[in-house]
C-alpha cells in the first residue's frame, strides 16, 4: 500500500517546500498530490504560462523518490477569467448568481470556461504527461452535479431534452404536462425546475434536470481526461468522489477512468446506539463498487474538521492510522492524507491535516508515521481484489427520484442501503455495492432496495439473475415508477411482480408511526416508513403485520421462481430484523457466516487466488480480542497468531 | 345526498372514459367535476377553442345520467399565455417573480390575465351555461388572497387606498406615518409590506394590504360568476374554499354565490390527547356558516395525501364513508371525492385518489361504493337543515390582524374558536360558526373571541343582542385596535367595557408560561398566553387568578347587561376549563345538553320542521355504544334501534 | 440620581403636551428624550425647515424644570428623500436593497444620505446647540454596524483596504487569496463577502469588512457630532448603544463622545437555573468600561415588550424601580424611561411604555413614580464611582472573529466573559469590562478570555502588567490568529507561550460532548466546547483531565511570570468552577470576598474617596435577608439598619 500526502506548494514559502520534502520523506510518504487549486498561480494573466515554480516543486519532492498525483485545477478559476466573462459563475436554484472567491462555483456548460479549462488542461498535460515523476492525474476536484440554472444551462438543457425525446409533444407527455395546463407550446417555455416557489415542481421534470446536471459534470469530466490521454494514452486518470447530495452518476463518472478515487472523512465521534450506527465501510464498498476495480483513496482524514461550519473532535488514538487500513481493507491500494500541514489561510484553515499550524508534528503526525512504517508490508496484497458473494444494488436514477419525491417522513433511500450492508457485514463477509446493470452472476444474494425507477436494463439483468438461481431480495417501493418519473398503471410492484409470485393491494404510509411484524418463527419486529399490503399469488409470507386493518397480512414474503429465489421485504424494519433477515439468507444461500463477531468488529478478505488475507477492524472505542479458529500468520507482527487483540480502530491483517 | 366524483378526461385516454362512466354508474356515482385545469386544451392557441373533447366528455358521463359540475379553468393558464404576457405571473413576498409550471399562481390583478380569463369564462358559459347536463359551475379553484406585489398589484393598491382614505394625509394619519417619519409626500412611495425585511412592518399598511389581497380574490370570482350568470341567470355557481393562511374573507367570497363549497381533507391520523383534538366538523361548521345555508363538498379525502410533500397514512377503514357522512352531518348535501383515479403524472401523483395507479378498485373504492349504495336513504335529509342555539364569531378581519402580530408566543386565534367549538359540541348540540355582522337574534348563546379589531356593525350587532336578552362571551384581546389596526386610548376593552361591567387595569402576555385560575366553585385551571387583569365595575367574578402579583384578580367576568348577560374570559385556558364553562353556559341559558356523551362521538340534527334527523358520529378509533333514550328509527339500517353500536368511523342517523 | 423619559411630541396632539408635562412634573421626572424618529416634520420637504412645533414642545416640558435631550433623526430619512434618492438604502446580505417604511435602513455611506443628515443636524444645532433647555445630544439611534453592500459601500471597501495595505499584492497576501486562486488582479474584483452562498468565505476578508463596517458607523457618529461642537464645544454629546450582533467597536464609538448612554432592556423572566442565570449587570459594567466612565441609560425597561415578535410578559413587581437601581450601582447617573406613553400606532406599539395604550396610569407607572419619588435622595451618589480590582478583557476585534468562525459547536465568546463576570459577582466585588488596550495597573486580577486575533498593543499590554506583578487568567483560544485573521505558525497560545509557561501541544473541539477535570485539591468539573492539551514549561497545573486519551494531562496551568503570575484556562467550564477558580484567584491576589451571599444577591460599591455607598440589588423574584456585620445607615430609608430585607428586585443602598 502507497502513503501520500495532499501538499499546496503555492501557499507555502519555497524554503518550507525542501524541509517538508526531507521530512516526507524520512516518514515514508511515496506519494504527492498537488494544483488543484492552483490555476491563478499558473497562468496569473490570460495566456502567460508559469510552469517554472511547478517545476521546480515536482523536482523538489520527486528528488526524494515521491511520485507525484498532479490535479488539473479547472475548480478555481483565476479572477480575471471572472473578470473578463462573469457567467462563468453558477446560478442558484433562487436565480441569483453565486460570487466570486470560493471554490467549484464555475459553471460547467459556460462557453467561456470551457475554452480555458481546456486549455490549461492541454498546457499542464502537454508539459507533464510525460513526465515520470508523475505518478497519476486527478481532473478538477469534488465534482458535483449543481443544478445551475444560467442562461447557457437552460438552453442546453433543452437540447438535451429535445435530443432525448424527439418532439416537444414526446417531452409534454412524458412530463404529464396536461396536469395543470403546462404542455410546452414552444421550447424556449421549458425552465430548469429549481426556481421558485420550492414546491409544486414536477417530478418527471425535476428528474430529468438532475439526469442532465450529472451528464454535464460526467462529460466535463471525460472530456478533459481525453485531453490528457491525448498526449500520453498511458497516463493514468481519476477524479476525487465526494459524497455529497449533489452526486453525479458514480458508473458513468468512473467509466472512463482508469480508477476511482474517494475523499474518505469517516466520523470521529462513534455513536453508542447500534441503530445509528453505520460503518464508512459501505462508502469504501461504494467507491469499489463504482467501477468493480480496486480503487484510491484522495483525500484521508488527518485531523478535526470546520471551516465555515464549528470544529469537530479531533481524531482519537489510532483513528489516524485504523481508517487508512480501513480503507485498504475494501480496496484501496493507496491512500492520501488530506493534508500535510493545515492551511493557516484561507476558509479551510480549520480542516485539520496531519501537522498543525504550529508546523510542530504531534501526536496525529505520530501516529501517520507509524502507517508509513508499516505500510511496505502489505505491498503483497496490493495485488489482491475483494471477491463477495453478496451484493446490494445502488442505482443513481433512484437516488436522485427519490431526492425529489420523499416518500414519506423519515424514509431514506442510503439508510436502506446501509442497514442491509450493516446487517451482512456484521456475519463478516465481503458485500459489493455495484450498479443495477452490473453482472450479477457471481454473487449468491443480491439485494434491490427500492427499484422505484423502472430501467429496462437493470430489470432484465436482475430476472436474468434470477431465472438462472441467484437469490434476489427486492423491498417496498420497486417498480413504482416509468423512466420519465411517472407511476405505471399497474398493480405494485408491476414489472417484478411475477417475480416475487405476489402484488401490493394497498400500501400505507406511517412516516413516523410504527407498525409490527411477525415473522414465520415467531419474532416480532417493529416497522416503519411504509407498509405494503401484499396478496400471495405462488410466493409465502416470510412475515405478517401483526396489527391495524392489515393485521395477518402478509409484510415480507419469499417466492422461488425458476431456478432462484426471490424476496420481497415491503416495510422499512430496524438492524434487528435486517441481521436476523441477512442471517436467513445466508443460510438459504449457503454463504459462509462468522457469527458472534463482537460489536463494531469488521471482517473482509482479499486475495490474489492462492493467498488470503484477512482484515480484522475493530472500528469501536473498546479493546476487543478475537479468538482464531487456528493459528494464522500476522502480517503487521509478522508472527503466527492464535488470538488477535485489537486496539480501539485496531487493524490485524492474517494470511489464512 | 348525492355522491360524486372528481375526474380529469383530459389525463386519461378517451378509451379509458366509458369505462370509468360504467363504472361509476355501477357504483351509484351522481355528479362529475371537470375541467378546473384544462384551458390548455380549451384554448391551445390564442383564440383557438376546443370544445369537442369536453363535448364529448360531458356526453360519455351524462350518458349515465350523472351531472357534469363544470369548473373554469383560470387557475392554470396555458404557457403560450405566460410567453406573451410574462408579467401575468404573481410576484412573491420578496419580490420574485414565481416561475410556470405550478399552479393558482397567476396575478388577479394582471390586466392581460383577467382578458383571457373572462374570454375562455365566456367561451364556456357561451356553450355551456344552458346545456341541462351542467348541474353546478365552479369558478376558478382553491382561490387564495395571495399577496402578490407586482407592479400591477402595487398600483391597484395605491388607488384602493385612496379610493377609501381620500387623501395621502388621512393615509398617513390611518398608518400613523409620523412614527419613523415614514409620512408619504407622494402616493407612489407607497408599496406592499410583504418586502424586505420581514420585521419591522408597520401593521396598519399590513392589515389594508392584507384587505385588498382579499378583495382582489373575492372581486375576480364574482366577476367571472356574472359573465356565467349574464348566458343563464339561473345557473348555480360557487368556487371551491380550501383553508389555508391566504384564505380570503368567506363572508364576501360567498356573498354572491349560490352556495358554497368546501375541499374537506380531515386527517387520518387521529391523536390520542384530548387537548390536541378538534375535530374537522370546526371547519365544517364554518363552512355552513359562510351564507348560513348547506353547502357542498367539492374535494372529499379518498386516500392518502402527499406531493412535494412525503406521503401520510392511508384513510383507516371507516374514514371514506365516515367523513363523507360527517361533512352532511353538518350540512353538506353533496360531496364529491376527490379523485376518481389517482394521477400518474404531475406534481400530485402522490395525492390518492379512490382508486389506485394501478386502475385496481381496492378497499377504499370498495368502502366509496357502499356510500353510494346507501346515498339515496338520506333523499328525506336533503329538505333538512341545522339549527344551532349556540354560535361562535369568527372574523376574517380579526384573523388577519392576528397573523400580522401575533400577540404572545402560542397565541392563535383558530385554536381559540375551535376550544369553543370543542367544548359545545361535547354535549351533543349544533354549533354555527358565523360572521360577527350576522343576525344573532336566534341563538341563545353567542361566543365572540378576542374581538381585537374595532368594527362599528359588529360591535352594535353584539350590544344589540345582548340588550335584548342574549348571552355572549368575550374575551381577551376585544376592542383592542380600531378599525385601521392601531390602538385605542381608551381602558380595554374600550367599546365592550360597559357591556361586560368591569375593565382591564393591566395585562401580562405570559406566552409559554402558566398561571392558575380558580373559578366560583372552587375548581383550578390552568391558563396560559396571555393574563387580563380586571376590576369589577358592575361584573362578578366567575374565577379569579391563584398567583403572581394578580392572585385575588378576577379573570373571567359574568355581567348582567340590561336583559342579557355578558361574560368575559380574560385569559386562555385548556379543554377543562372550556367544557365546564360551556356546560354552565348551557345551563344558564336552558340549552339542552347531552351529557357522558363518549369521547370522539358527535351529534347533530339537521331539521326540516316536522322531523329530527339525529347524526351520531364516532369520530375514533374505537368502537363505542350509545344507549338511546327511547327507541329510534335508524335510516341507514332502515329499522328501530334502542341502542347504537358504533363503529370507528361510524355514522348512524336516527329519526326522533 | 436623575430619572427621565422619552417622549414623541411629534406622536401626539398638542393638547396632550401640556398635560403629559403637568404630570411628569408632579411625578418627579427631570428629564425628557426627544427628536430621534422626527426628520419628516422638521424638514417636511427638501429644505424646508419646520421648527416652530419642538420650540414648543421644549418650552412646554423646560417650562416645568425639566432638561431635553435632543436627538438627531438621522436615522429614520423623510420618504421624499429615498423617491429623489432611491440609493441612499442599505443592501442586505443577499442583494437586495432594503425597503422604506422601516427605520436604521439608510447607508451611512451614501453621499446624499450624509448630505442631508449633515445639513439637518446643522440646522439643529443652529437653531439649540445653546439653548439651555438642552441637557444634552443624542446623535442617530442606535447606531449597528450594518453590513451594507451597496455599491458606494463596496467602493469605499476597496478605498479602505487599498488605504490599510497599500497594494492589492498586500490584499492578496493579507487575505491568503492563492488559496483557491482567488487572487485580485484588479481592486475592482474585491466583494463584501456577505453574498451568496453564505458559507465558503474567506475569514480574513470577513473580518475587514466587518471592521470596516464598524469604522463606518463611528465615523458617522464622530461627523456628526463635530457639527454640534462646532456651534457649541460645551454641548454634552452621547449616542445611545443598543448591544445586537452588529454591535460597532463600543470602544471607538464612545472614544470622542462625552459619556456613554445604554438602552437597557433586563429580562422580565428570571431564569431558575443558575447556569442559565446572567445579570444583565454585566452590560451594564460594559457601558461604564466603554470609556471608563459613569454613564446613561437611554432607555429604560417600562413594560411588556413586543412588537413584530409576539410580546412578552409584563414587568413582575420590583423591576421597573430596582432595575433602574441597579443601573445605577453600576455607573448609571441617569435613567431615561422608554416610554412615557406606549405609541398607538407603528410597528412598535406592543413596546410597552410607562403609561399604556389607555393613557391611564396603572401599576408600572406607580412604581416609576416612587423611583421618581426617592431620586432625590442619590444626590451624593451622583458624585461616586466605581472602582475595581478586577478586570474582565472584552475585544470587540475578538468579538467579530469569533462570529465569523464559530469554534465549536456551542461556543460563545460572550458566554464565557459572563461566566467570569457572574463568578467574581457572587463574591460582591465590583468587576470592570474593559478594553485589552486599557490601563490595567489598577487591577489586582485581569482576566483575558480567548485572546484570538493577535494585537500588539493589547499583547504588550498585558505583557506589562504582569510582568509588573499583575496576575492574569488567559483561556484557550488565546493568540490562534494574527492581525490579518490568519493562523499563526506557532506552537499555541503563541505570543503568551512564554508569559504561562505552557504550551499546547494538541486541542480536541469537543463541542456538545463533556469532559472532566480535575483541580489541585481533587474537585471535579464538567468541561465542554474544548480541551487544550498543555505541556508545561515552567508552569505548574491547576486541573488536568481526567478521561480520554489526553486523561491527565493539564487543562488548567498556573505560572509565576516576573513578578506576577499567569493562570491559562484551556477549557470551558460551568459556574461551578468559575465560582471556585474566581475564589482562588481573590485569595492569592488578596481581594477582600463577601461569601455566602444569596443567590440573586448583587453587591457593588460606588466612592467619592471618602464615603463609600454600598447597593445591594435582590436580582430574583424571592425577598431574601443579608445580616450586616456592623450597622450601617441605609440612604433610602434614612436610617441605620443591621439587617436588610430586599424584596424581589429591591435595592437597598448604605453608607459604610
Amino acid at each position: 500500500m502507497k502513503i501520500g500526502v495532499d501538499y499546496y506548494p503555492e501557499q507555502w514559502n519555497r524554503e518550507l517546500w525542501n524541509a517538508d520534502a526531507v521530512l516526507m520523506a524520512q516518514t515514508g510518504v511515496k506519494l504527492v498530490r498537488m494544483g488543484e487549486f492552483a490555476w491563478s498561480r499558473l497562468e496569473p494573466r490570460d495566456g502567460e504560462f508559469h510552469f517554472e515554480w511547478l517545476d521546480e516543486a515536482i523536482k523538489t519532492f520527486s528528488r526524494y523518490a515521491m511520485g507525484i498525483v498532479l490535479c488539473t485545477p479547472t475548480s478555481c478559476p483565476p479572477m480575471w477569467l471572472y473578470e473578463t466573462y462573469p457567467d462563468i459563475i453558477q446560478v442558484g436554484a433562487d436565480g441569483n448568481r453565486l460570487q466570486t472567491g470560493i471554490r467549484g462555483h464555475r459553471c460547467l456548460n459556460a462557453p467561456m470556461f470551457l475554452y480555458y479549462a481546456k486549455r490549461i488542461t492541454e498546457q499542464l498535460a502537454k508539459r507533464y504527461a510525460n513526465n515520470p515523476s508523475i505518478a497519476a492525474w486527478q481532473i478538477d476536484n469534488e465534482i458535483e452535479a449543481y443544478p445551475c440554472t444560467c442562461e447557457v444551462c437552460r438552453e442546453q438543457f433543452r437540447d438535451w431534452l429535445i435530443d432525448k425525446h424527439d418532439t416537444i409533444e414526446n417531452v409534454n407527455a412524458a412530463f404529464g404536462n396536461i396536469v395543470w395546463s403546462g404542455e410546452y407550446s414552444d421550447v424556449s417555455q421549458i425552465k430548469p425546475p429549481n426556481a421558485y416557489p420550492k414546491a409544486w415542481q414536477n417530478p418527471a421534470l425535476c428528474l430529468e434536470f438532475s439526469r442532465f446536471s450529472s451528464d454535464t459534470a460526467c462529460r466535463f469530466i471525460s472530456d478533459m481526461s481525453q485531453i490528457i490521454k491525448r498526449e500520453n494514452p498511458k497516463a493514468k486518470i481519476t477524479t476525487n468522489i465526494c459524497i455529497t447530495k449533489d452526486l453525479p452518476d458514480i458508473y458513468r463518472l468512473c467509466d472512463g477512468l482508469d480508477f476511482t478515487s474517494y475523499d474518505n472523512y469517516p466520523p470521529v465521534r462513534i455513536p453508542e446506539n447500534e441503530e445509528e450506527f453505520y460503518s464508512h465501510s459501505f462508502n469504501l464498498d461504494m467507491m469499489r463498487g463504482s467501477n468493480q476495480k480496486n480503487f484510491w483513496v484522495m483525500e484521508q482524514l488527518s485531523g478535526a474538521t470546520g471551516s465555515w461550519m464549528p470544529m469537530g473532535p479531533t481524531p482519537r488514538p489510532g483513528q489516524i492510522k485504523g481508517y487508512a487500513l480501513q480503507a485498504m481493507a475494501h480496496g484501496a491500494d493507496t491512500v492520501i492524507h488530506f493534508r500535510w500541514r493545515t492551511a493557516n489561510k484561507g476558509a479551510e484553515m480549520h480542516w485539520h491535516g496531519l501537522i498543525d499550524h504550529s508546523n510542530i508534528p504531534g501526536r496525529r503526525f505520530a501516529e501517520f508515521a507509524e502507517l508509513c512504517k508499516i505500510a511496505p508490508k502489505f505491498d503483497v496484497i496490493e495485488t489482491t481484489e475483494l471477491v463477495s458473494e453478496v451484493a446490494i444494488l445502488y442505482s443513481p436514477d433512484n437516488d436522485r427520484a427519490f431526492r425529489i419525491q420523499p416518500q414519506t417522513e423519515g424514509f431514506d433511500y442510503w439508510e436502506q442501503l446501509k442497514c442491509f450492508h450493516a446487517a451482512f457485514s456484521k456475519y463478516g463477509v465481503n458485500v459489493d455495492i455495484i450498479s443495477p446493470d452490473a453482472d450479477l452472476t457471481k454473487y449468491k444474494a443480491v439485494i434491490a432496495p427500492s427499484m422505484y425507477v423502472y430501467s429496462k436494463n437493470s430489470a432484465e439483468n436482475i430476472y436474468r439473475y434470477v431465472i438462472k438461481g441467484g437469490t434476489v431480495v427486492l423491498t417496498a417501493r420497486s417498480g413504482v415508477k416509468d423512466p420519465n418519473n411517472n407511476c405505471i398503471m399497474e398493480p405494485l410492484p408491476t414489472v417484478y411482480r411475477e417475480m416475487i409470485g405476489a402484488e401490493i393491494s394497498e400500501y400505507d404510509p406511517i412516516g413516523k408511526d410504527e407498525q409490527t411484524i411477525v415473522d414465520f418463527a415467531g419474532n416480532e419486529y417493529k416497522c416503519r416508513q411504509w407498509c405494503d399490503i401484499l396478496e400471495l399469488g405462488t410466493a409465502r409470507a416470510y412475515a405478517e403485520y401483526k396489527d391495524c386493518f392489515y393485521g395477518g397480512k402478509p409484510a415480507v414474503t419469499m417466492n422461488r421462481y425458476c431456478s432462484g429465489v426471490a424476496y420481497y421485504v415491503g416495510t422499512i424494519c430496524h438492524m434487528d430484523f435486517y441481521k436476523k433477515f441477512a442471517g436467513n439468507i445466508m443460510k438459504q444461500t449457503g454463504i459462509p457466516r462468522l457469527n458472534d463477531l463482537p460489536q463494531g468488529v469488521e471482517v473482509t478478505t482479499r486475495t490474489n487466488g492462492l493467498d488470503d488475507y484477512i482484515f480484522f477492524f475493530n472500528n469501536s472505542e473498546r479493546e476487543t480480542d478475537i479468538n482464531l479458529p487456528k493459528s494464522m500468520y500476522s502480517i503487521i507482527e509478522d508472527k503466527e497468531k492464535n488470538m488477535l487483540r485489537l486496539a480501539p480502530f485496531g487493524m490485524e491483517i492474517v494470511r489464512k
